[in-house]
């Protein structure tokens, strides 16, 4: 018997964690386009911020962080009652099934989509429900969310890996009849053209959550957030560690979020160096879904004009061994064919359609 | 029916959030002697160490802080599999009860001692065994651990509140019968002169918990971590959440733990403050326990030669309306007649000095 091993919980006795992206060790040589990073640094407003609280360090934070809840409150037209912070958008998503999850209430996703929600389920001893989406295009028929059985259920929206958007009609057909808290990720949804936070009006059971990773740069700060109803904001409250984010990162993020003119600057240009991209990939005829994130999913054709699982994995490892992380998805038939591609600067992306070239026109063996 | 009360997981339903010490919205103002925080502030060589990671801070933190890790085993003489880094220690208790109890599998801890135990068991749905002390002075009986039936038990040492040292010893006594996992949570051994760390090589249930809060000066950016055997670290790793530690954070804990001049200076300095408050403690002949942490446990005695739970609620309130903030814990029979005082730099403590000699030579009502 392995050490210890008669000291384990039950739930993590049976638990798989996570499995990040690859994060090369030394960042700078690579092309990063594969764990859906910005490609800019932060707000250089963020300097002054940090450089005048390093002497405060020494204080423990304010626990629920009540000014930047109050800053991303009246970014979204809310109370502050209705927002809680979390160490990245993974602590408010742990938080959601630690309140409403248990052996008896089920966790529901859709199959496939963040990888993250299995297991935070699963470290609280939850039964997982895997509902499939409706077609290729990755749509989402209400009724299967609605009879999942699920007391939890998580959907990303914009959708990963596919950065597809749903409609807040869909959304308002879920809420109306299901029995139990649907959370929408919305990770993506500042690169989109929808949002659901018109329903939190509607309806006290949604939580939405949003992560300052992507289109704040703050990847490596970890800064997410929940926003809901005040009674569900303060059941995820009592979980929370009280002191879950520290002094840098509540005074950084509310510069960041302050800073609106770099805000909208940085995510143009992504949007930009977006279609430019699905314009290229469509002009080889590769199959691509619409995108509201700051990636791009695609299915790549080879020099033979051959599609699937294989050519995929080849163009993945093609880029691989020149620098260029991409990522690929082999463990789902939905996915298999297909890349994801987060958008980099112009000079990356020229670099990558350099490459791709280059594939696209090899020998093929 | 409160909103929603159907859908809370059922640890949630029972569960009572920890309350932190008070934080004054502006700090400036009031003496803080109540949460244990460092009168200095951290070393100076975080200002570069932070600054020279911003721009980064779009890409994801290394998952299990690797430099971080190796810093923290060569300063300990360990491996670096022997090391688990948290958001602070109190990510790494939450991460013992979540891997080493359930409603099955018992959580134990010294009553009283820090009340975060009871919410991380709690949290877990475990039920929570208060094992009393032998006697005033906050003596362990071994045998009272080793027979309490509890699978995870937490020891806090030096103790808080009362600052107690415990010997390798009575530790090693504990670890040879104890079946199950103990936590011996070291927040401020820095200012103690023994702890437990010998005992890793002997026992591979021991897990140390140390904080970077208090001898660091790291309070506010939440940096703790964890010390056991490869085999128990990596349970403890498949649980936590892989982005736990943002960039800054382990930067500026790197910078820190490495600045041993500063570190020395300081701690000698605190350490130097509180022999000194001890001293006039023992003068006016207020009871102290001999303290191995960065505060001092003693029974306040006032003019009418009185002690108990009235006088010691009347100096908590008397030194509050004159704008500084110490303990009192007035739960407990054992420490009910006690308060408790962190030790500040040297001009904040004269003041308390001199308020201390108001309030003793008061006129009594």
């Amino acid at each position: 018997m392995e050490y210890g091993a008669q000291y384990r919980s039950r739930n993590i006795c049976s638990h798989k964690a996570y499995v990040p992206g690859e994060q090369p060790v030394s960042g700078g040589e690579a092309i990063k386009l594969n764990t859906n990073e910005n490609p800019y640094p932060p707000s250089p407003e963020i300097k002054n911020a940090v450089l005048g609280e390093l002497e405060s360090l020494r204080l423990y934070p304010n626990p629920p962080a009540y000014e930047l809840r109050d800053c991303i409150s009246t970014l979204h037209g809310l109370s502050a009652q209705q927002v809680i912070v979390g160490n990245g958008s993974d602590d408010i998503l742990n938080l959601c099934t630690r309140c409403f999850s248990d052996e008896n209430l089920k966790v529901g996703m859709l199959d496939p989509s963040y990888s993250l929600y299995e297991v935070v389920a699963s470290l609280q001893g939850s039964a997982l429900i895997r509902v499939p989406f409706a077609d290729d295009a990755f749509s989402v028929d209400p009724e299967s969310v609605i009879g999942s059985g699920a007391n939890l259920f998580f959907i990303t929206s914009p959708h990963a890996p596919s950065g597809r958007e749903y409609s807040v009609d869909c959304f308002r057909q879920i809420l109306k009849e299901f029995e139990g808290i649907v959370v929408i990720d919305e990770a993506y949804a500042d690169f989109a053209e929808q949002n659901a936070l018109c329903l939190l009006d509607e309806f006290s059971n949604l939580i939405i959550t949003r992560t300052m990773s992507k289109s704040y740069s703050l990847a490596g700060l970890r800064l997410g957030y929940g926003l809901s109803s005040p009674e569900v904001v303060s059941v995820l409250d009592q979980a929370r560690d009280v002191y879950n984010v520290d002094r840098l990162a509540q005074v950084a993020a509310s510069a960041c979020l302050k800073d609106r003119v770099y805000f909208e600057k940085t995510r143009n240009e992504i949007i930009k160096e977006r279609e430019r991209l699905v314009s290229k990939l469509n002009e080889w005829k590769w199959e691509t879904s619409p995108s509201g994130a700051n990636f791009v999913f695609a299915r790549p054709v080879n020099a033979n004009g051959a599609t699937g699982p294989a050519v995929a994995k080849d163009l993945f490892e093609f880029l691989a061994s020149r620098r260029i992380l991409i990522r690929y998805f082999p463990q789902h038939e939905r996915t298999a064919s297909h890349v994801r591609i987060s958008i980099g600067n112009r000079q990356d992306m020229d670099i990558l359609y350099k490459r791709l070239m280059e594939w696209i026109h090899q020998e093929q063996q």
